[in-house]
């Protein structure tokens, strides 16, 4: 939506306030035994009574068929174009885990990976190495040296880490040294264009060097480094939409997405009643909130149908405390869709409600996937979410005369 | 949709006819009272009939949230990617009262307004001064002499006039003198392009000229000028689509976008019944009628709910007219929502119903948002609604083999 011409000469800022409540995984999709949905299979009293009296709908996060990671499907709800506007993946492993980045940095995801003394791939994930015994390891790789680079290693979990090198002139284009399947040999690391050959050569030193430290290991000898990528630029929703705009997030990755989409972020607690706190502790000083709420996602990617159940009412049960801050316009959306049964982000389309005095109650009976796709809203893009965030909020003006 | 590069090969003409009824902010918002709708409130048995029978839908006049003027709202009903094409603001107000306009001309919004001895702005409006008062005023305008330039000033209403320049060379990229702001001074009109810069010195010498014929006037002393825009040259419907097309509207806007748009304005009487008469005794010449209905829109804008549940009223007991006919196809749409609850146009979607021998009769219970909602059209953007209208006339052959 930010591709649109037009936002930017209709946006009139005003006083009111929109709350934009992000429930990571929010669709799911029925039990094989009881036919229901987590949604409506969940005791979620304060969520059924939002559907009926907002107006409802579904959103297409990137396009009827893509499954989005939890970059695009953030970035079209703020209102970007998923498909051009794009996170690296080293990039959001190291706001996973909370790195601040500059613009000197390339921000690479890597593995730890076994090789036997042919130096082929044995093991890509080294047995998935947990985080007790791969901690030593990758304090090794992080005292390792490359002339002219700063270079940093940082843990993520079991075999997963993040490799930062940090100097001037260092470009993105580089691709891996994963040959992407277990019996074929490790592959060199090459630019793909000039302005990244200095970090291909520094990746391919690391990577040397990453075999001589972890020589002795038995555990896990060698690194698989991809996902080689700087800290995008995005034009900052706060100077587009003219908001003060604000994000809570118990979780980094969604901390780190928010500020690139250059929204200030509230410190705040480990739980979804912290997030809500720091809402209601800091609502007098924003226009625009995104609050993120990550247990539903969290289980639906655990295949825990009933896990998926209860975040989900956990949820509801804080709802009443968000409505009460009497926001001009509450959205609550997602950002994918997580079904238990799968395990995993879908495709499918996402449950929406935005209640404002400006919606139709639509009076669906329930806040389920079947419901609210029943509503006045539709079946529309997660892109444009936010354009009717503005709408209802009345920060938009008429377009042409 | 005249964008969609399939549309012109596709056409076949045949005889079969077309009437298209535009109500001007058709779709409204429930009432805060009784929870109902302006449609859901009014009594409207023939409308009701024709959602039984009709293909019913809703339609996106320019995107979810895009609240649309007049000309978008229309030209996106006829085809037209409104973000596209677009009719400057002179332009449509320079229609709006009627004035025919040449190629040669710049047509500007005016305002009368006051400013104090030192040019500061104190009224943009100068208290809407009524056209009793203004009248005189703007007589003295349009003796204005500008060298090299016919000027001509007509009235619109209250403090509104037009102000059209006419002469070689005239461009329209012309910023506005207004200061957008009450205690300001006036500023300076300037040239975008070197096209229009004897466009801007003509603007500057007329405000001028105005300063010094209203210096005696207590109600208003000078003018600001805004919306500086010639003709727009739009692909005529009529040639690509090959309709022999009509337009019946009492007001003069909506003639003029027609004009433009490429169909012939017949001329018809004040009220809509005048306009069905103009459509009944036109029937056998013409091929496609646009028909328009002001009055919903009129009182949504007045923000009067009653008065919109009698205009809807007062439409419903023309349509067993319009319906007798017999056309192939009947259409009724909405160029955009006017709730009455807001008092001005919306961003909401926008009833829908088809008629044809091809339409499902999508049997829903009556006219109204929610219940066309969940007809067999569904949500369409409002540039599909021609193309539509054309398939189910017969006149869209098979796209590929």
């Amino acid at each position: 939506m930010i591709d649109l011409p037009h936002i930017q000469e209709l946006i009139q800022p005003n006083e009111s306030k929109i709350v934009f409540l992000v429930v990571d995984g929010l669709g799911g999709l029925p039990s094989t035994t009881t036919g229901l949905s987590e949604l409506e299979s969940a005791n979620i009293p304060n969520l059924d009574n939002l559907a009926k009296i907002s107006a409802t709908g579904l959103t297409t996060p990137v396009s009827p068929w893509v499954t989005p990671g939890s970059g695009p499907g953030h970035l079209a709800l703020f209102g970007y174009n998923p498909l051009k506007y794009t996170i690296g993946r080293g990039i959001l492993e190291a706001l996973g885990i909370g790195i601040e980045i500059g613009d000197r940095q390339v921000a690479i995801r890597g593995n730890l990976c076994t090789v036997d003394p042919n130096g082929i791939v044995t093991d890509r994930r080294a047995a998935r190495i947990p985080s007790k015994q791969s901690g030593p390891l990758i304090k090794l790789l992080d005292k390792i040296d490359v002339p002219n680079i700063t270079t940093s290693v940082l843990p993520v979990r079991d075999h997963r880490f993040v490799l930062l090198l940090q100097g001037d002139h260092l470009g993105e284009n580089v691709t891996s040294n994963d040959p992407e399947s277990e019996g074929l040999a490790l592959v060199k690391s090459i630019a793909l264009d000039m302005d990244s050959e200095k970090t291909a050569v520094a990746a391919n030193i690391f990577i040397e060097q990453a075999g001589r430290v972890l020589s002795n290991s038995q555990s896990a000898n060698m690194v698989l480094l991809r996902g080689f990528s700087k800290l995008p630029t995005l034009p900052s929703m706060s100077n587009v939409f003219k908001l003060n705009a604000a994000a809570i997030a118990a979780y980094p990755m969604y901390r780190g997405i928010a500020k690139l989409a250059g929204m200030k972020v509230l410190p705040t607690g480990e739980s979804f009643s912290h997030e809500v706190d720091t809402l209601e502790s800091h609502f007098d000083n924003h226009d625009f909130f995104f609050i993120h709420y990550k247990p539903a996602d969290a289980a639906g990617e655990d295949g825990d149908f009933e896990e998926k159940i209860k975040a989900l009412e956990d949820l509801d049960k804080l709802i009443p405390r968000i409505m009460d801050l009497n926001a001009d316009v509450l959205v609550v959306a997602g950002d994918h869709s997580t079904p238990s049964i799968m395990g995993s982000h879908s495709w499918h389309s996402v449950p929406l409600t935005i209640h404002s005095k400006l919606t139709i109650g639509d009076g669906v009976p329930s806040f389920s996937e079947k419901s609210l796709s029943q509503g006045s809203i539709g079946r529309i893009d997660a892109t444009d979410v936010m354009g009717l965030s503005l709408a209802n909020a009345g920060k938009l003006r008429k377009f042409g005369p």
